[in-house]
């Protein structure tokens, strides 16, 4: 299957031509993401709580205290949403009215359930620790079994999913194009600066190559 | 006032020393954020969807097509919830568990309500562009009067709000100071690559000012 199929939750509706099922699109935005924005609702309410997560195949992880609200919300008889959104850059049309920005997200609707058993709660939060810093997960202390009793992993299954997309120049009205104003893109990327010691590191501690120019790059994390 | 004042729903409970309500730190994520994530609820479904928008004073303006889902939903009788996160470093700790994220983010609940008149909308046009591009809005072809009907304006007012930050080295148990790894930070940040020019410009526009050395840093962002 290449593409999620729509349903009346993630049929894209408003300027469909952004829209996308595609699962290679869905995947490359999810393993550049790191911060997904997780939703539910409480008595109609509903709460948007930022956390990170990883992705295996058509899983997506996250994980929290059991005692955290969002953690004991989503454990709950309740379908969430998480979104991840890529920002790539800022159009500048020559109207106000055209301004854009480029951009990636994923929108995932589903019902999330506990991942039980010490072996999958493991490899949860593998998944995660991947997903944040390839290559990191083999050289830490792995979490003990208290560690592990003080830590929740959910899992929330790909299927209702969408994207939408946005690329390129702005698009003017035709008339605009003589407006006499600069036009253009404003690329923007998340980059990492030179990672800083702990100021507690023992002697001869180097920094590793999984944080040495540390990037989000997509080819490099795009994997199934 | 210097903080705004918690409730039952604002109340920040996990991790509270994290949390903080004081006004000049929610309006400094605010300003450096582009992206927020608007969270509603329609027959006990949470939908989050990526959108930008403005601050002025105590009001958070977001726009769009009166068509739209978000836009109709939000103008129905229900609370909605709209966090902005900005990602500050990847915490690589010496345990897989104290791995973490320095952040900021800002949590705002409340009953957004429609921007009447033409000028107020423009005036909500106007505060969006200028959070988004500072010194764009004065050189663009200004909204005519078809492009305002085609634009909704909303206010969410800033009243219950909550704001979450992590920073520094990373915290391990005692114990594992002696843990034979590096541990630190890998600062994150968004940055802005060169402008590229529409395709279809007119000759002689140079890239202004606004576009040039485009930043989010929070010094130059702050007012109020």
């Amino acid at each position: 299957m290449d593409e999620f199929t729509p349903t009346s939750r993630t049929t894209i509706k408003r300027i469909p031509e952004r829209g996308t099922y595609d699962r290679q699109f869905v995947y490359q935005v999810l393993d550049e993401g790191l911060v997904c924005h997780i939703g539910f609702a409480v008595e109609g309410q509903a709460y948007v709580i930022p956390t990170t997560y990883g992705r295996v195949g058509d899983k997506l992880y996250i994980h929290g205290s059991p005692g955290s609200r969002l953690i004991r919300s989503l454990q709950g008889d309740i379908n969430i949403c998480v979104t991840v959104t890529l920002l790539d850059g800022l159009v500048l049309a020559r109207s106000a009215f055209h301004h854009s920005m480029n951009y990636r997200s994923v929108v995932i609707i589903g019902r999330a359930y506990v991942v039980e058993g010490t072996e999958g709660k493991q490899e949860a939060l593998q998944a995660i620790s991947e997903h944040i810093v390839p290559g990191r997960w083999q050289h830490t202390r792995k979490p003990n079994s208290s560690e592990l009793n003080q830590t929740l992993a959910l899992c929330l299954p790909l299927a209702e999913v969408s994207a939408k997309t946005r690329t390129g120049a702005p698009v003017d009205d035709e008339a605009d194009y003589d407006f006499p104003v600069w036009a253009g893109e404003i690329p923007l990327r998340l980059v990492a600066d030179p990672p800083i010691d702990d100021p507690r590191l023992l002697p001869g501690m180097k920094v590793p190559d999984c944080a040495k120019n540390y990037t989000r790059s997509p080819q490099n994390k795009s994997k199934q």
